[in-house]
């Protein structure tokens, strides 16, 4: 029989390997990675004493020079070191340093419940082993799934959030459960395309939760969002983006949610190798912004632009007090009527200086970057600096990357008819409406000004719409710093 | 530069590699990994001719006879065929049935807005992908995450449901927050001890979802949350269990949850050999049930048996309608009142036949199998025949695994108090009773009635009560079969 698979460590004793003579990696990659896996994850900490090599010949009957030559390459990577008649200890790897941070609070967003700035959560975290990869867009960490120090992992969770009430509100209004389709895409983007700024664009396993009110969110509902996910997968792989479903959860919680929440979760590996840091978001470069809105020739229609992010204040920005006295079950009651429903239209009202309804443009599903992203990667990864997702934060969520950057965008794309709909129903100020909203665009490339028309054609390409927005300078003061020009204004914002 | 590391697949066309000399594995494993993922993965489809060894030998500098050799191997394992000049044609694989079935519905459960059954979901996914192993207790896909087709993947995800507002209600009453402890592990076991009936039990990647409402769920409440998750991990590992946190997500949703929803994802790879698959339940084994409540030696206090499944139910038979009033925040107000908080019970009550208060036994976070599955498996994993997790559905759970199987359970565990106590105070039938709780044991081990010893002893070893709960036989009428000897009651369930 071969031996068990996998690793097991013995708690504080010496480290033992699992070598299996018919697997296809050779005995001596198999003691390599193991030991520099179990060093990387700490299984082996600093100074713990391994096996002696006469031993661990004995007992998995390798032979010591397979092992001695093993143990050199380990000692070459700095993992372990010889120490004077008592074998091989393991040496100490640096513990790496948050460089996470985020950007100041709004009020009419607070005042709905909504942080949009996650300071709460981000105390809760801060003690948090912070991965691989502080300053990268999403936790990264050794590649716990396989055990191969070369690779990493990251596992990442998002949602439609409170975008799929938009949804209940049109099929409630209209009866087509269809429109929920738009929802499982929202789910899948708002993941797939964090996914996309480490680097991942192939090898994605995703699985979809549906949490929902039963009486309200019947089968027909359930139906398309579990179909619709199907489909937007099987189109994305068809433009060469490698992500499969493994399945899903649907939960009756009517005690916990008066409609549905749909979220899902990816989880990719990739190789070290491969990872764009936010490290590499240096003064000195210039931002490509990528349109939000339009429509890309992997969209069946236009997109508005709109996304998943600030839609619950969206919805009670610009919808009439029409919904809140026919739905109250797409409100929290706790929260002051003022606030709820507050907007001019009706979903099926013409958005001002479009071709879509309210509804349409509020529903426009979000577009994935993806299939440019994967484009961009495969030919030209060297180009690509770093990469950041407009999501949460909108505009001012590049504040988070790099050190001591002076983020100057002064040259914005257009601000598509749904933004401007939205702060002129609200009153916004024009510095929140893009502390919450993406404005235009929702993909950030940062690369060299010379290299920015590889990336703009990459784009165009696609059918989508992108420019230099923007550059990157030294800061002053040592903390991120972020100016947007609005017409002629400068708005200012600064890393908390 | 090292061509990029992962496939690409262009559509009906001819299959190509992505080579590369420098990786651990050689080259002629590369060529067989890389065509078997793509047939077994449908990246290339029966008939499909693939490019001439010739051209492949030029295009990437690869021997002939280095191809020669792979695609021998190809050929021997039933995937490709040679045709007369006309090099290699893809050979298909057959589509796989769905062994998934499930269990008849119950009326009270059903007016809560709370189905056991779930029928309306197996609708919805009846025409999707069932997996590789479609009898397993979870979606088993290949290992997308690294294309190696002697691996596969899991990605589960499940949550505490409706037990976080049992949560929720201690905290108001007590203002402790370190009561969400116990739900982050809820949310956490009841994905692992899915995975546990697949054979995984290490190399597991997590992600927490936590959908809130950030008026009454606040920072205290994250924070607990977030670091109980992080510590029951770290449990977990000292156990032997490798299963690590790669992050998670908060979202402020009060317009869609009044307290807060916490759902975990997992993900695993593991070789396709180590997987129990539910063809392993057949007539003629024996049942081992681990018990659901006393203490295991790693636990810290008495558990009560509870679980996560049928706490809607739970929680509104047992409790008073002193909830009602002060809580509306914690029920679907669309639900008849008779059915709210309609029980005889505060939280700080004494439970009847226990050192427990009602509340300590609705709280008693879910006990995971892992330390013990793991051992199971380490040890003796060619004895394990089957596991069920006694989970949505309760005791009828095992009726969707294997086929024209009679389930006779006629030695079960004794009651655990908080069971009686729920039948007493809703008066639900007995047949329903083990419908929606697990009653005593949450984890079912199939074997001989020889090894049956070795699984008891396995599971005394971690203070686990354990012993062979009834049997299986071969039903007549083709569909699998359950019988339930409660007392002198014969309680009986067809498999639908």
């Amino acid at each position: 029989m071969a031996p068990p698979p996998f690793l097991y460590y013995a708690r504080d004793t010496v480290f033992d390997f699992r070598l299996d003579p018919q697997a296809k990696l050779p005995v001596f990659r198999q003691i390599v990675d193991q030991m520099h896996f179990a060093i990387a994850t700490g299984a082996l900490g600093p100074g713990q004493r391994v096996t002696s090599l006469r031993t661990l010949s004995a007992r998995h009957g390798v032979a010591i020079n397979t092992l001695v030559k093993a143990f050199k390459v380990l000692e070459q990577r700095g993992l372990v070191r010889a120490v004077a008649r008592s074998g091989y200890r393991v040496v100490g790897a640096g513990a790496p340093d948050s460089g996470r941070r985020r950007q100041g609070t709004t009020s009419r967003y607070a005042a709905r419940g909504v942080s949009a700035t996650k300071k709460e959560v981000h105390g809760a975290i801060a003690t948090l082993d912070p991965g691989l990869y502080p300053g990268a867009f999403c936790k990264i960490t050794e590649d716990y799934l396989t055990g191969d120090p070369d690779l990493c992992s990251v596992i990442h969770a998002d949602g439609s959030g409170t975008k799929s009430l938009l949804a209940y509100l049109h099929y409630r209004e209209t009866g087509d459960p269809a429109v929920f389709r738009g929802i499982a895409q929202d789910s899948l983007v708002m993941n797939l395309d964090d996914l996309l700024c480490v680097g991942v664009t192939d090898r994605i396993l995703v699985s979809t939760t549906i949490n929902r009110n039963a009486k309200r969110i019947g089968a027909e509902v359930l139906q398309e969002l579990i179909l619709g996910t199907e489909a937007y997968l099987a189109r994305l792989r068809e433009h060469g983006v490698g992500i499969y479903s493994g399945g899903g959860e649907t939960a009756d919680v009517g005690d916990l949610t008066r409609t549905a929440v749909v979220d899902s979760c990816c989880c990719a590996t990739l190789p070290k190798s491969d990872v764009i840091d936010g490290s590499g978001i240096r003064p000195g470069l210039v931002i490509v912004g990528l349109a939000s809105s339009g429509q890309a020739h992997y969209e069946d229609r236009e997109n508005s632009g709109i996304g998943s992010n600030g839609l619950t204040s969206a919805r009670h920005d610009l919808l009439s007090s029409h919904y809140r006295k026919r739905y109250p079950e797409t409100f929290d009651p706790g929260i002051d009527p003022a606030l709820i429903y507050t907007g001019p239209y009706r979903l099926s009202d013409a958005l001002p200086g479009s071709r879509q309804s309210v509804g349409e443009a509020l529903l426009s599903p979000t577009r994935s970057y993806a299939p440019v992203i994967r484009a961009l990667l495969t030919a030209e990864r060297r180009l690509v600096k770093g990469l950041v997702h407009c999501s949460g934060g909108g505009q001012t969520k590049c504040l988070r990357f790099g050190r001591t950057v002076h983020f100057v965008k002064d040259s914005l794309l257009p601000i598509p008819p749904i933004f401007k709909a939205i702060q002129r129903a609200s009153k916004t100020s024009w510095k929140e409406m893009y502390q919450v909203y993406n404005m235009g665009h929702r993909m950030e490339v940062y690369c060299t000004a010379r290299d920015a028309r590889r990336v703009i054609e990459a784009a165009r390409d696609f059918g989508i719409m992108a420019r230099v927005i923007g550059r990157t300078e030294r800061a002053s003061g040592g903390k991120n710093h972020l100016t947007v020009c609005h017409g002629s204004k400068r708005l200012t914002y600064d890393a908390p």
